[in-house]
């Protein structure tokens, strides 16, 4: 493709993304063709009911229910993919990448599920897959990941990146209110989806954290290889304890690399995290990411991770980029980003065991209320080597029973594992722990 | 320049902030390398004393003492400006633009000086200006304007955009202690310079507000247009009432554009922050930049703004960013930016009339102890339609006085600068009333 002075977007997808991509996009052009030095058409729209009434208005001549004519079509230059799911998406975005087109997609389950296979269908056509509305909404990590940040190897990546579940967890410290019933009120107030599942239990994270390792490591880690729990079982109790130890409760990505072993894990779950720290900070629908760097230490991005305008902020700035590439007349030929990742000495990246994934921890026990319970599970605990820092007993909900909250000093994923099937062997245990790591993260 | 497969990149200036890059350049070259698709030579170095003991290892044949020689070396892609000043400086930016050059720079003060012809030089000459080091260090904060939130118009940016300055602070509210004392100590320990006037009076600040000022309204407003206020004179008093009322005091930049008005005002002063916003927590050396998009609402940046390490990391995304300009074969002709962000409907963006700034005040007064002092000050600021919202007197540390603190409504500049001038003609005013403004934002 050889500098088209006008470029042709296709839209597959016009919910409530695409809307507000084509609603900003409509009002901005002036200004973005002005400083991209090109004219931009939206010129064609692919969705699946061209009849339903939207927001925003598009003529009719420009509409199809056709999205493979869209991704395919040579006279469009940039796909954005907003049509979701990982079936018709990923269909069109091969077709368009096998064609040497640019995507813009905010995509990320697709990205997760099939990444390798997009980036290399990418390199094959000629094409680029642009994908900064997939984490964080409208907070440019994945530029800042990708190029401000380039001269740094990433020790530490951790965040906040689901604005449901955070807006759950805020709510539930704020009013002291149960989970179900803060969820309950925020699915009413739009602020939780109908089946909440992919969120609350920590699926959308593990998407977006994988998306983060990838960037950073060029390894695609799947969601089965990661620690991934979500905050269905936290409860007052919880929020009240950790406050009163001096944290706040946040879902956390956490993605650690140790350049020394050349080993890599990825996490997702909810993490008691020290008040003193600005991600403890980032309340309701915000996300926030900390990126630490072996070169410019950790730099922090808070933002909306969600919601139609923060997301489109996002998608225009990939389409500007797009546009930047084509107008440039850049060479189709792109190095493989994640081969030459590994190959700056960091070549045969391995996941790192369990063991190696240390923590303090939290540990929240229902236990039989009788003499030689808190006996039986310090001997467990001490048999695992996971030394316990402090213990509080509290009354139980549950009849005959009582409550117990300990933490641990330094322990590791491999022997707190081990100590929890040891403590659901015990008949005085009555329900299966509550575990809550502790993220005891410097700056 | 077609397609360099080598990329050869000239240093003039190798102090601390060179040296990093050089260290670092060396350190990740390969990644680079692989990364980019070229490979990169560091080709040339300028110093002033080729004798001097340096930290890093440089080959004796690559030094030189003629910094406009690298400059116009045709076989030099890349020139890294790190000298500092605005002379030479200058000069070797205009050389090396005039041919065609990319020019990555760190250097603030020059940017800020000779901006507008830099960039004409720039346009004439076919090169290309990078400086994403000049403004908070490691934080890639002007891709983040320029690229990623390039759907956005930006009504308010405001920043900690001075580590010495936020350092002195954080220290004065953490220990309790004096201006002076956490200065000299400061300079003892290199967190200040030996001249801190540049910092503590605002002026780099200021310098910097200048730049993310034109990222986002294409416009060059000098400091004498700007306010710019230092924190020299903050005492222990200022920062425990300013506590006492729910706030911290940070030396911010803030940057405001009315789009309906289409004006555009920037200043630098102390501010009381509540302190629920995240810019109040962020302390010591650390920067923090709030940037509010029509589109993607508030995104927030925070890392080391200075230090070898963070800046050099800065640095080298230019390089890196160069290089893919280079590889790119992209065409030299390049939009004007600054006309650009006007043509978008931003045309004719005039600065904005001191009556149109508002804000709430924070004024400290030390007064005559005697009867009927409180109701002068009282009148002179009710005859300037400053509402007063609380008043508090203490004792002074000037004998036969008193301290007054007061905080006021909702005002204006123009307002508030009558009202100190009115304060000033007072026999029982005896210094120059402290004014700090209130920064009630929103995130």
């Amino acid at each position: 493709m050889s500098k088209p002075s006008v470029i042709n977007i296709g839209f597959c997808g016009l919910g409530t993304v695409g809307q507000g991509v084509w609603k900003h996009l409509s009002a901005s052009r002036a200004a973005l063709e002005a400083r991209l030095g090109a004219r931009l058409e939206l010129y064609r729209v692919a969705v699946r009911n061209p009849g339903k009434a939207r927001g925003v208005d598009i003529p009719a001549a420009k509409l199809t229910t056709d999205a493979l004519a869209v991704a395919i079509d040579p006279a469009v230059h940039i796909v954005c993919e907003l049509i979701g799911g990982t079936a018709l998406a990923r269909e069109v975005t091969l077709a368009a990448l096998a064609r040497g087109k640019i995507v813009v997609s905010a995509n990320k389950a697709l990205l997760c599920e099939s990444g390798a296979e997009i980036f290399a269908a990418a390199r094959k056509g000629g094409g680029h897959f642009f994908f900064e509305a997939s984490v964080a909404g409208g907070i440019p990590i994945i530029k800042a990941l990708r190029e401000g940040l380039i001269a740094n190897r990433f020790p530490r990546i951790y965040g906040i990146l689901n604005g449901t579940c955070n807006y759950l967890l805020t709510r539930m410290e704020r009013e002291g209110v149960s989970y179900a019933d803060v969820l309950a009120d925020a699915k009413r107030l739009g602020y939780a989806e109908a089946d909440e599942t992919l969120d609350v239990q920590g699926w959308d994270t593990a998407h977006k954290a994988a998306i983060l390792a990838y960037l950073a490591h060029g390894m695609w880690v799947k969601t089965d290889q990661m620690l991934v729990e979500g905050i269905t079982r936290i409860t007052q109790t919880d929020i009240v304890h950790a406050a009163q130890l001096g944290y706040g409760i946040k879902l956390l990505a956490v993605i650690t690399r140790d350049f020394e072993a050349n080993q890599l894990f990825v996490r997702v779950h909810p993490t008691l995290l020290p008040r003193r720290l600005v991600l403890a900070n980032v309340d309701g629908v915000y996300n926030g990411i900390a990126v630490t760097g072996d070169v410019v230490g950790t730099t922090i991005y808070i933002g909306r991770g969600a919601g139609q305008d923060a997301t489109a902020s996002a998608v225009i700035g990939d389409i500007a980029d797009a546009v930047t590439l084509l107008t440039s007349g850049k060479s189709v030929v792109v190095p493989d980003e994640a081969a030459a990742i590994h190959a700056g000495g960091r070549k045969g990246v391995k996941l790192a065991p369990l063991e190696s994934i240390c923590s303090r921890y939290y540990l929240r026990l229902e236990v039989r209320d009788q003499p030689g319970v808190l006996a039986q599970v310090a001997t467990i605990m001490a048999q695992n080597r996971v030394s316990i820092e402090s213990v509080i007993q509290r009354g139980s909900r549950l009849p005959d029973a009582a409550m117990l909250i300990l933490t641990t000093h330094q322990s590791n994923e491999q022997a707190i594992r081990t100590t929890l099937a040891g403590l659901a062997q015990l008949a005085s245990v009555l329900e299966e722990p509550l575990l809550l790591r502790i993220g005891d993260f410097e700056e």
